[in-house]
């Protein structure tokens, strides 16, 4: 696995919540495939319940009918992804889409399914039941369709292994976990045994927890048995959340890197929320949407589209092919912020980053109400000049000396690099 | 129904856990009606799990099978119930139990079977389903048989009306409603349709909320809706558990009377815990018993045997039929501490209450740890000599003038009427 | 001391700040003497800064200027109390007020004066000096007058012991000892110190604890070391304190009788504030005032006027010498609330005590904001009818077979007894 | 002032507490010139009670009387200072330190002597007094010399406005201001004044704020006002006082930068608190004193020194004179830890940051019981090899290529730049 840069891909949340089915996977990964993946982009990902025939949208359906093996194991929906008719799940998919070069990934919930408690079906391999190793009062706050399993229970680690073995060999290249990143310590058992199923799986998964936010003085356990772990709550296109992961993104920059990334969530960009509405499109304004991607590539969080992509328009695929842009997600080191302070009545907020290939990456960002400007001395990123400097999104080059004069709209933002 | 006192009787907890049979419910009904009735015992409970076949002991059985009608209402399992047989559910039992002079209860938790949830039974009277009313995100922490039902939902109403049509059908008269009392203000919406849904069943039947403790900024809530509400956790024999008591008392000591009654709990007196070991007693000693049957008396609380009757030896059934210290169950008002102080090394605590019937009850416990002797002024509590002063426990009587001295020991109780 | 019942009197407080004089003591004495005394009021108390030579009104001067002796100990501003000219303190006055068949008291602040330490003068009897015995962190967070006093340095003891004998050769029969009541746990030592050197000075003086509110974890330390302690913060005419007593008076019910009384502040009746305006009159209204006596009188609490009484009208005079009411504050055992109920969109507030001649008190608060009527079930009370009933306010008497009909003003109470 | 590098000096406080005196400054100023200037060490820091002519070593006399002059401001002990005869201050000595190349700091408390207040003494340029400016409540919880100042009283900006401009006429260039860091939000609009009467005084001083820890949601107040702030309590020769740095470290170091410096106080290296006894030493072991220093240098935390430098061994020296380490304490840019993590039963916690020069810079800390060695693959910095590779404590070179091979004493640290 590629440790240098987090993962980028789709997720299919954002625009069919529950409710995404083969076809909708296909023609995304299709236009991945087309559009995307020279640009680094390559996880393709099916969310939440995707065992539950009648999933309609974003809401759960409660205590739903769930396709499941004897062995008290979820399996796709055949009537939503009819090419796992036969028993034969999610493999058939997956490898439809490593054949568009691209890898496949899942959504599953810490657990076992409450149905299968109830009917107390086997685990695999074992004599145990689903009854054995439930665990009696762990429930998901957000969700009926499992219980948490108990770790001290005979035929729990079974239970786990036996699912990550049905994973490998659908081909599945992606895991993300839910119900459980923000459940600790309670859950920390149950993670344990889930990383330890994955990583002795023989594929090789990311595993990506959710949900968030996770909890600040575990990080070291994150880093040491995730791909990555979210860092709030489901972000969904509200300038309240944008403006609250600078606080969160300050608070996790540090455990970036090597394969270890905080994550603040999906893109939610272009069209999404197609199950109430085809018409939906991100309520994020373009600056905004600059704002957002600056934001999580100078952090380097993975960058997971939430939109559905083959309805883009020319802008949103501009804002996640941006090469310079993309390069800052690639090779910023040490990313953190510098400060955040009102000038004129303009809230600014000030990130920076090394660049691996030489140079200093900066972003400016403008919080407040107004279109404004700012000449930002070059000492408060701790350089001198003379240096040349590229504003990213626009790609316009020039030399600072001592102050860089920049002018940012509202709710915007700049990116640029600064090198001798 | 006599809100002058509080409810006296028996309830099978203590002794055979969720495995109670009916007929060891018809031999403590027996014995009660023969040797406890005249002194105001009266209602015989069936604790938790009656409808589980497989009950075996006061542990739960998780996720078990459980007897069920189509309208997802609990029925008594027959292999322990028989008169059960044929649909009659406790019917005939309470019948029986009714010709004995007694009057019968039964316990129940919030909420609706989570089978009934998982296979989507019907509820009484609606087209709505037990999936269509349980609440997704409530359950029980220490059982597994319900979800909690969701009273905003349509069905929720009609199904808690369903219930009580179908008790006041069997003819019980006293409800002990678990995982309710504590769970405030979560579940307190609930509450008020289980108990507007017990009112409105056209049968009277006391209304018991565990587990507790209940919240003390609840009281009046409680006061309102129930007959009595636990104050407390679970209570054994256990010391710390009973000197606990005394805070709690002092706390909820206002809220007693007129038809409603802080619960300290059942007296696990005599043989308990029979299904583990047909010799367990009590450990409490002698006069820690007397302790506690005091604290229990002069608070007005409940007063549930909890152990196995047809094994009481003679003290245990002087304990429970002490016709003085059950007038001052019957007659105190007003019951308050006085005071908790060391003297000479020996903590003491102090409680009185005015007597219905003219005079003032007053209950000195010794908290220490050898037996002690004390001189009670009866200024302290605000009385004036000569008085009249019979000792409840010994019967013996005589005048006092100025103070009262006393010899208590350790962990034992005196109590005492002082009169003109 | 008569145990019997709780302290009345009058203190400077609320009609003169830290600015009374010898004049206003004198001539509010010879109205209590004259018209109240008969009713039981006796004791007649100065509060803060009476060592302040400058002191204007209900504001603290802040570092201002004290008189005080050589060895550490305040003395009476002589310009404000002239009689105490030639050192003899609050002597001369307490002389003429015991003349006048009345008790004498004061106020303190626990500690020892700042500029004692500053100037670092000596401890009566020792060689210690002030700056010996001060507690470095301890202040008072609204006086800047004293330092506390650190329990455990030589000195601390003999100080106090200093202070108290100084008051025992004024004559002084009440200390109210502020900046202590709710200052536990911290200043636990140093009440213990205060309570023993005053028990120990060989002059009988109730031992009033200010500011609150007290705290309930520490009720049996309060009862064992003082004779009164306040409940909550300072008392005014203002309708949210008056209804916030109710919580607490509940709170502290328990804790009342035998010389121990929780203590509901001074009576803002009648003229009050006069250093800022001669007219200022309670803002409370007569319903509103009938209210607080009546809480306060079942209750139990102290009753200490806050008014200047030379200017009292005709209703101030006779709400706080109504016999029947007076007879109800001393005659009250075992006080507690029933219930808050609301009842046709009015909020009511039921107490009730025992009445040591015979009978039951009871007393009922319109919380709401509209007069209105209820009938009161005697089963409410725990009583059954016939009963005789008077009516306290109005001395109106009548039979009562069932319920009590009342009619209570918007902000007001009834409050009668039942008796055979 | 040169905001690429944190303060570098000596402070009092180590070694002589309160006490210290004009010749121990003058000799430690001797020595810093000669040995330590030209490694970056400039400022010369007199710590607290200097106007004590009492004070004795580190315990604080309380009420102690200062020097003071008729507007409430302190001035040096002259018998502890003699140069400050004839109100001369602290000029003469900062100019003798100034003709020895170095740089001149005090210590002060936020507030107005108390012995103002108390003998309320003038407002320099005002008709205001001590009296009406300080702040009532406001006091530091251990040491008695001060009352805070009440920001909205007129007079308050004017006291500090005279403090600051007798200290510029002194020729003062470090101020340590204490009892303030910590103290926010309640000292918040104090702190305000204090930092503009400091920058308006007409000279450059560094303001160094005390005593920690700092408020992390404060951060950008501190780098708006401050040029240090401490982020911990007082640091001593302890190891567990050591090891929680890291923590505090983790949570700072991405404000460090531009003038702006999270301090993590004092190094207490060779001889300390002499006033108690001359032999005292630092009990820290070597091993430790390198953890130490290396942490503080990679973190870019100021570096003051707090033994008495006259009686350094070789050893502490070298430690405070490693050019390498120096070096990576000017250069270090983006500092932050990496990982925290046990292997092979040794706990390990790395940390990185950039060289402004080019590289990467690297500290791993042993923080375990045992000698150990651990492989540590480039990787995990972001880095790939061959890489050229300085060991920062030994001068020792060589090409990595792609792990390092490392061996850490028990409580020891290497620290190693890594570059093309």
């Amino acid at each position: 696995m590629d440790t240098s840069r987090a993962p980028m891909g789709w997720n299919s949340w954002d625009c069919y919540g529950a409710a995404v089915t083969e076809d909708i996977v296909r023609q995304n990964a299709a236009y991945m495939a087309k559009k995307l993946r020279s640009f680094g982009y390559s996880y393709v990902v099916v969310d939440i319940q995707w065992a539950a025939p009648l999933a309609r949208n974003n809401e759960y359906l409660p205590f739903t009918e769930l396709e499941m093996d004897q062995y008290s194991r979820l399996l796709p929906a055949v009537n939503r992804f009819p090419s796992a008719a036969g028993g034969q799940g999610f493999g058939p998919l997956a490898e439809e889409i490593h054949r568009m070069g691209l890898k496949f990934g899942i959504h599953i919930m810490r657990g076992i399914p409450r149905q299968a408690v109830h009917r107390n079906t086997g685990i695999w391999g074992t004599r145990r039941t689903a009854r054995d190793i439930a665990a009696v009062d762990s429930i998901c706050s957000w969700n009926t369709d499992m219980y948490g399993v108990d770790p001290r229970k005979e035929g729990a680690k079974a239970y786990y292994q036996s699912l990550f073995a049905l994973y490998a060999s659908w081909g599945v290249d992606f895991i993300k976990c839910d119900d459980i990143c923000r459940e600790l310590p309670k859950a920390e058992a149950e993670l344990l045994l889930i990383a330890d199923a994955l990583r002795g799986c023989g594929r090789e998964m990311v595993l990506s927890l959710a949900g968030g936010p996770a909890l600040p003085e575990k990080a070291e356990l994150y880093k040491r048995l995730a791909d990555m772990w979210r860092i709030a709550d489901d972000f969904w296109h509200d300038l309240r959340l944008l403006y609250d992961m600078f606080d969160r993104a300050a608070a996790w920059c540090i455990h970036g890197g090597n394969g270890h990334w905080p994550d603040a969530d999906m893109l939610p960009v272009g069209p999404i929320r197609q199950t109430y509405d085809p018409h939906d499109r991100t309520r994020f304004t373009r600056d905004e949407q600059i704002t957002m991607m600056t934001l999580w590539c100078i952090l380097r969080s993975p960058l997971i589209i939430g939109g559905e992509m083959t309805g883009f328009d020319p802008f949103t695929l501009s804002l996640l092919t941006n090469r310079s842009i993309l390069n800052m997600h690639r090779l910023a080191r040490h990313s953190h912020p510098v400060w955040r302070k009102t000038t004129d009545e303009t809230e600014w907020i000030l990130w920076t980053a090394a660049c691996a290939d030489g140079g200093t990456y900066g972003a400016l960002f403008n919080v407040g109400e107004a279109d404004a400007k700012i000449v930002l001395p070059l000492q408060e990123l701790e350089l001198r000049g003379p240096l040349a400097c590229t504003d990213l999104w626009s790609g316009v080059s020039g030399v600072v000396r001592d102050a860089l004069p920049l002018s940012v709209k509202r709710h915007g933002a700049a990116a640029f690099l600064l090198k001798q």
